[in-house]
């Protein structure tokens, strides 16, 4: 049965494990493409051009925006961030489900342009939980912490917006549960009108 | 966590599998309730009043119908078929997922009521295969079965209204899709606002 691929916008607050969990679900199963974003930002210590991101200038982003080139963009502190149309179209087209990781502003864009877009939010189990992870990383200090639990009580004012909240509790029992919600995807009805035209005909005939 | 049970409502092609399949589901897992319907049909020979059905006259189902007792109901062949609402209403609340098997006009009379309901059709991976099916049940003379072939193909007029579309090859197989995707109903945005809130208040006081 050929099949378009089903979109995914991921977002989720910072600390609750989104970047693992992705981790977890593409070593775990192979039908998923990572949707990586352009940035005019400069690369970190060990990010590689074209893996993080694709890293470009300013003149160039300007370019990708006025020639349609990005699904959608935002700034955060002064730098835009972006995702490239092409690559997510054409993986869609060849039936791969496509994961967008991105902030809540840009998951509104692509569900305007992509009505069909799966929009997931990954929460943690409980705030106090997502305070301990973020102190056990060990890497921000705590008025780091305080700021971005605060971002995140901000952030939590779109999540009504999304389709489904993902609780991330136990990292492999969540990655299997988000894997078979993207899956179910595939008999929404509106994915699946071939097959239902297909049995008609078919009914007719008989 | 309490929460609100899921309302399921299931349609489909006769000969799809559908009983066979709701069989399997309420064997295998314990979180399910099965709506049973209200008629005014005579019982046919094996059924049991409050087991298939309930047994109505046709002065007890106006009645009902006049109460706002029922969810829906309809009429086929001179006889009605309604789907009490008490039964529905107190199961859902005690966070129990109810299943409704009914036709498409009740699926869409339900869905005006209860938005949220998850309305899904099960179908039979073929025309071929839904007329092989009907021939070995054995049951029925081929006249009979070529009429609910054609039947199958008025009812396929109505299917866009559903969310998913629930391919019947496998019976345990589908009964486990099926489970998972119910069960994924749980995670809808609008079925955790109680857990975000509790999120944001948590956030708020750390």
């Amino acid at each position: 049965m050929s099949q378009k691929g089903i979109l995914v916008v991921i977002s989720g607050f910072s600390g609750a494990g989104k970047g693992t969990l992705m981790r977890a679900l593409l070593e775990k199963y192979d039908n998923y493409s990572l949707s990586i974003s352009a940035t005019t930002r400069q690369p970190r210590a060990g990010e590689v051009d074209g893996r993080e991101y694709f890293f470009v200038s300013q003149e160039h982003f300007k370019s990708m925006v006025e020639s349609d080139a990005l699904i959608e963009y935002a700034q955060y502190v002064n730098h835009y961030y972006g995702t490239p149309r092409d690559y997510v179209e054409k993986q869609l087209s060849q039936g791969r489900d496509v994961i967008l990781e991105i902030e809540i502003q840009g998951a509104l864009k692509v569900k305007k342009k992509f009505p069909d877009a799966l929009l997931l939010f990954v929460m943690p189990p409980s705030a106090e939980e997502l305070k301990r992870r973020l102190v056990n990383r060990g890497t921000e200090s705590l008025e780091v912490i305080q700021a971005r639990l605060k971002r995140a009580a901000e952030e939590a004012v779109g999540i009504e917006a999304y389709d489904y909240i993902i609780i991330n509790d136990v990292i492999d029992t969540c990655a299997e549960e988000l894997h078979q919600l993207i899956q179910a995807q595939h008999n929404k009805t509106s994915n699946r009108l071939e097959f239902i035209n297909g049995i008609r005909i078919g009914l007719n005939q008989l």
